[in-house]
């Protein structure tokens, strides 16, 4: 089983910045607690990050016949883009989205999703835990795909 | 560890109509699985369920010193209970919001939660799957508490 | 055949205050003109009021079985409730939604309903009236039913 | 006493096409029923059709001496049409207004009524039946009146 | 000069139900007011009513030619009639906005005119008088088109 | 019979400016204009101008007895003024609004009037005829005020 | 004369957490001080506390003849319950809404009352003392009904 | 093959006024335009214009047996009329809607379309090219419906 | 202790108007009551009004120092100024806003505060006794300002 | 003649996925027959795909002087670019809005499309065909423009 | 040159409280600053403040051939006066707004200004240095006027 | 001090199109003179453009560390860029939103800034010079930094 992660603008910059206060964990950290509980389901990670949305379109183009499922985490273009949506529902694989803090406690434009409804589910607030969750969920998902 | 799992109207419908077209999986088949997985981290379940917005209020008032976490499946007073919003807040028990289907791709009416921003986050759309993977994020949202 | 007169918040006070101004017609005098119209088809007659939504809901699950059709005047959860909708929905009895008053020539927020999507039908501003219309209607949503 | 019944654009063409969908009754039909119905009453019938707004403003008008109660389809102008309900207004016939279909589980435009805020009462939902439940109400409507 | 005077829908009816109420004045009347007024300005009067929108859209076509100024009460077709806007801007004849009533102080639906904003002016609120106000605005219309 | 006219911010500029574009009308001007046609009915005069939204509610305020009929050019407080509208209801002196453009045709929010629903009636779009009409518009008022 | 105080959901927690932050008083301490303050006046407190939408309903019905006066904190069922506001209006007690907070500096759905349209005033923002105030203005209440 | 292109309000005044500005192309003009394409593929043309709402609905259902295809410029009852929408999915011929003009950059109240979501196809902007573009179109979607 | 009262447009009308309808209570009266009451307290009162929204901001500005607590009805500047809203910020005295009518069940731009959520609480609907029980809510406000 | 098509994100996997569902059509099939009917006109195509915004935005600045006329599938950039239409609008060349879909019968959100105004014309619905029909109608822009 | 600068209400408190907290510059620093940055261009200051509208849109008239460019902080009245907009629009002396924070990040009622429409250039955020930058601004916009 | 100026999409065509009407100015003239006006303050400037939202918000990644100020023309992407919004926050550089045009002059949709709250200051409406002002504005903003 093949997972692609997915991660929109400005996740690169996760844990680079003022540690004392936003914390150390990196995006790298991230990616390398992903890999570790995806090898207890022997699930092997593809896992990118962009700040320009449409390379996030080209890699879900990409995907298919290269992924069972995908996480993506689109950031700040989860709330604006169509391009987005369109490709996940073009490829049609299943794909789970994913939050760090949780958006609906956050400033108003960020509580409408124009990727949510093209998902299968979705999880957040769980900062970088919200990830390894994901990894859990994409063998639920995936598991059901077959059934 | 404690974890209160409180359910809202309707749940207690599941699996018992027409299982041929909705699965035949009921809530006291999740309860089972939800304890199952507790099991693992010897974690202790409450497991509840009512039509009745004021007794989920009695309910997780009631958690203060009996759950470390709540896990919350307000269903249809999701959208529409100040007073359900409220009693978390009071509380102050983390609380994860669940749901088996993925909200935002039903009816207008369900994109919008009272209860999300006082959630420390969300899982929806996994089916019986999301009360499972909220045992592994309650575990998680604890050990955030105690650190 | 069995009809489930379901009766929402305030309804139990019909009648019952400055009948020089509103009409001396209760609840109760409805009943009886409900189960004398319901007996010339033969019909069975349950006739209940809650001012409780939870209560309401269990009584639509109950139905199940017991109820070929519901009548339901949920009074001011008409305009709210999506516990009530989605009782409806699992219990797929057909429902009839009914109102004393013409709801639409009445405050603003009472031009919404919850429920309506929901319902085979409609009937409202007939008074007292609306309910005896009801037992016809059922008759012919039953008929449908089978046919 | 007498009724007039006057229905709104396209009705004219209901069970004319495809009646292996749409069904087959006719407005015809429908207009048969409820003079049949209406016999029970000693009722008196005028059932009219048109596609043109104003050609019903002009009925309703003429109603005036003429008819003891309207009962509206109004159809397509339903949402919105000032004219009909400036002219239910002007002759102070009460009127009811019916739908075949539930119009509120339709597309969203159709879940405002224009002319709901001017009508005694609302029958939708029941098909063919919601006119001859019609007359039933028109005959209670009409003693309302007069008491 | 000649100005024409274009009545909409119901405004036939005017004073022929219950003057008691709402007062004698029919659309007559008006008419010959409107004659007496503009005689004192050797001004040419023609005055037509109907409840047809298209109907209405067809004299303000034919008045090219044939009318220095319309004079327009589009009653309820005021709010919602683009193709008698559109009529109005293809003549381009100084046309009038007249009301009878003060449709400001009237339901929300009745605040906005599709057809004000391609109107010379509007005069609102004086009964009768509105028409014959209009008179000599049409008059001083008429004046300015010329300078 | 005593009309007073009141002229709300930035009418005073009036003419003063580039004549050859604007034209040269001054708001004396229509004063002048004003008087001459009151004269005709023997109606006597006041007309002041004030840029102090308060200072044109003292004026209100003051024509208790002392004015039977208000016009009033509330020029850019006509879209905002809760203050306005209240003086013209507390004393009940019947309130002509008047504009020289046709508001309509110009901003969204020139659309909205505070004021329109508490005055008798409107006119709008005649340049300085507007204020000529409104005299004719006031005798009338005054006449059906005392019948 | 009698004072019923009825208390929403959650305002039984008052005082029962994190004192240092959020105070001390208890609803039972706010109870003794209106007792105390009800005293002068030789008033008579009934005072009710309940997380239920229903048994609030179901107090101000039964308020019918035990009560002058009706002194409602609604909490969170202020903003959404069509059922309260019913009551009270059936049961045509002066009601008096009040609230410990300014629910206006609070989030956006807090600005709304259902209930506020049919009570007739409001106290807010003066913690416990809102209750104390209340005394004195159901005291006022209760003069000017009879009066 | 049959195409019927029908032509709603004002479309009849194109090119009869000041050529100079608007063009000297008569609906006349456009008619024989529209004809000698369609010779090109053998199509038969029927070629109506009204001002009533209703004539168009009439003639939409008069299609029947009698086009393969409609081609609408409804003018201004595109953006209102639900009559005109039902009429098309009545009589499920393939309707393409076009305009003369680019209506998304006109007024706002152009913008949005009651007809666009029952048709094929919408061509607009293109002047009366627009209409010879839309017999090419026609042809294809003629096609599409036979394969 | 000082408290300023303070009172927005028109209030100095207040019971010199048809005094058999609107009572006769002015505003000299309150002031004698808010007085009176004050004495029990040894409070000093000033006590003014103005229909200029820039004259009650200079007023609330002098405050400081001057004033412990602002009592402000602002009548209708209240849904519409900045300004004011501003100055109570600047001074941070603490502002009871008050009502004589209950706002809330009159029109809909009533419904809307600007002020209050810069204030510390509101009391509105017990006509001249909101004034006397203000005095109350000012001794509470500062005693809380002390501790 | 040189004619530009340049298509916006995901449309370059048509045809590649379930052709038994989607049809087979390809891009590449596209763009032969746009040059097949290009061919009729001797015009010269160039047709591009990109799935990144600010690669559609420079190719239309290079269209400066390389083309006569642009048509733009923007795709999911339709309903949000800015950028997009400030590139039309800068680089002053007639531009087509074209779309495989009847977009207007799909999401909401869709229903709106920030390019439409800057664009000459705009076809949509027909499948494959929009863009063979697009070809002809820059013949006929391009025609325009010389005029 | 000429430079007028105006302040809107509450600004004359700049500095006058907590200078701990809200900083120690007065209006009056403000203004020494300003002249000393005008100095450097030989330009004329003249520089007011006022709480009242009115005498804001006054001072703007009184600009007419007495300022060659007017610099504006209308604070409060940015968002809600029709009258200053109009004032800037009749007088056609170029406006530049100011303000020391940045409105957009402050409260949502902020983000709107009646006034910007109607200014040549904005500058805000910048504490008392706007009022400086606002000088350079206005020699550049003196200069392109004249050229 | 260093200075990043970083210029959204379609800039780069500035002046290049039609100098007789849009003026000759280019953006390297621009860059010429805030190179010209930061030598004043021996300031270091880097200048960049792109029409691809990802380069810039790399852009404004890669600052950290080299920039001591932003200043931003977001131009088409100020409107809908919540990536770009993020990356000012996440970097937290002092940033400067500025514009050429007076962007609340023009369409509605340019009126709300998605990137504004999260800046510092704002300059808007001055041409080229909005450029310049911004030199000097960074420099206050940098100043206000370090102490």
């Amino acid at each position: 089983m093949k997972i692609l992660f997915l991660n929109g603008p400005n996740l690169n910059l996760l844990g680079q910045r003022e540690p004392e206060i936003y914390g150390s964990t990196t995006l790298a950290d991230i990616e390398t607690w992903v890999r570790e509980r995806a090898a207890d389901f022997e699930a092997e990670i593809d896992f990118k990050q962009s700040n320009i949305e449409g390379e996030l379109v080209n890699w879900i183009q990409e995907a298919q016949g290269n992924a069972d499922v995908i996480v993506l985490n689109a950031a700040g273009f989860t709330h604006t883009s169509v391009a987005i949506r369109d490709a996940i529902t073009a490829v049609a694989i299943p794909t789970i989205e994913i939050h760090l803090s949780n958006v609906q406690a956050r400033e108003e434009f960020r509580h409408t999703s124009m990727i949510a409804p093209v998902c299968s589910g979705l999880i957040a607030g769980f900062g970088a835990n919200s990830y390894v969750l994901a990894v859990d969920a994409a063998v639920i998902v995936n598991a059901d795909k077959k059934s």
